[in-house]
């Protein structure tokens, strides 16, 4: 399972050549993305004002329609079109699709979020047929409540609930597209990748605050998706994947 | 199988009331869904401006992201979502996922259509299996020529070939939802629907010119699909989904 972000689907040549490597993977796989600068500009063109609090966009019910069009629409559709031009036969979904990711309303507290969705439940089965049947899926950041409402839903969050729930039956890899070439000791020099990581470790880099404090809740839910059963994950550059995958580049995240 | 238009989709209260008597039809089932006036909204709003020839969009580059946008992203997940919600599991597709449906970028000929897609191959496999794992398929009016290239395509063709395709398989009913309660035989009054139409009598109502002429394509691809093995061709109100079905209301054209 892969994950990319922003900077991968905001360039096309960087886009379409981190695809034809993905494509080439031999194995079961699915593609989860976010959603890139597109829909901040979509917003701009509309004259939909778009409200962000720590990073987070908000989702009113405007901003829900834009990332609608542009995540399941415009980005999901125009990646599933080229990977079956690199014969991988792509299958785009969101959570609403075949009722696969289930989610609720987040509730509002300090924040209100609008239109987003924390996940409930994902359909084991669901994936496991579309896999088996030699399907790649290609998954927006998208889910829905089974009341009828679409909820926008963090890529990152997609991905790990994916891979837990399908660590019960597969060998689940997680890769997260990064714009460094992995978790570094000193953020301010991209040699010091720390190659692997496993929990005392990470305990002791936290203790001597040798980790930059940004990157502990992405750590923090990386190690969740370990202990949930997930084999790996591996944090790097897309453009590396396949270095990445064959353990020579990026940070590898295990149990051991 | 029901295909849908502008009239319905643009229209809340009455998609919303179509897609309840859909997801109570119990056989296997497929929507296929057009366009709509919120295309025309949403280019308007972007300053892109929309070329028609005879009824026809011209798909120029933009105007092929926006459909992609709101056929298969707006329209498409937000009839998924509400299908889910009446206990009706949808995945909704362009002809790009799962490699579905195949096509060409229509030839230039006097009229340049841009990014229209003439179909090419329906994967009959791929329809039958998601049929059989109980799933409702959606398909947005979407196609793909496999070297990446997304193509607009008509709607009611879709339809169309899809039945064809799968009438090798399965009895396929083919219901096209239509402004007038069917086919008129005086188009200014509403109580002359012909009920049944087969071949003999079309020949007849056409060489005495008492068929409406702008009717006269849509029933030529009709009588082409039951030719090709489509059981029955239904056409009339989605409101009447129902009753079209149970033959009490509507045109149905068959072989006999």
């Amino acid at each position: 399972m892969v994950k990319i972000g922003g900077n991968i689907i905001d360039d096309e040549q960087l886009l379409s050549s981190f695809l034809k490597k993905f494509a080439a993977i031999s194995d079961k796989k699915i593609l989860i993305h976010g959603g890139g600068k597109l829909a901040t500009r979509m917003a701009e063109k509309m004259g939909v004002s778009q409200q962000m609090i720590d990073g987070r966009r908000i989702t009113d019910a405007e901003t829900l329609k834009i990332v609608t069009m542009v995540y399941a629409g415009y980005i999901n559709k125009n990646i599933v079109a080229q990977l079956q031009s690199v014969q991988c036969n792509a299958l785009g979904i969101t959570g609403a699709d075949g009722n696969s990711i289930l989610s609720h309303k987040r509730e509002k507290g300090n924040i209100d979020y609008g239109f987003a969705g924390d996940i409930d439940r994902v359909d084991v089965s669901w994936f496991t047929q579309q896999l088996l049947s030699g399907q790649t899926l290609v998954v927006a950041p998208l889910t829905h409540d089974a009341k009828g409402q679409l909820l926008n839903t963090n890529a990152d969050t997609i991905a790990q609930e994916i891979g837990k729930a399908l660590s019960s039956l597969f060998h689940v890899v997680l890769i997260y597209s990064f714009e460094k070439p992995g978790v570094l000791q000193d953020v301010e020099n991209e040699n010091t990748v720390i190659r692997k990581l496993h929990v005392g470790y990470y305990q002791e880099l936290k203790e001597t605050e040798k980790i930059f404090a940004g990157m502990i809740p992405k750590l923090d839910n990386a190690f969740k998706a370990i202990e949930a059963g997930v084999e790996k994950v591996i944090i790097g550059k897309a453009e590396e994947l396949d270095m990445l995958i064959s353990g020579n580049a990026g940070t590898t995240i295990s149990h051991e």
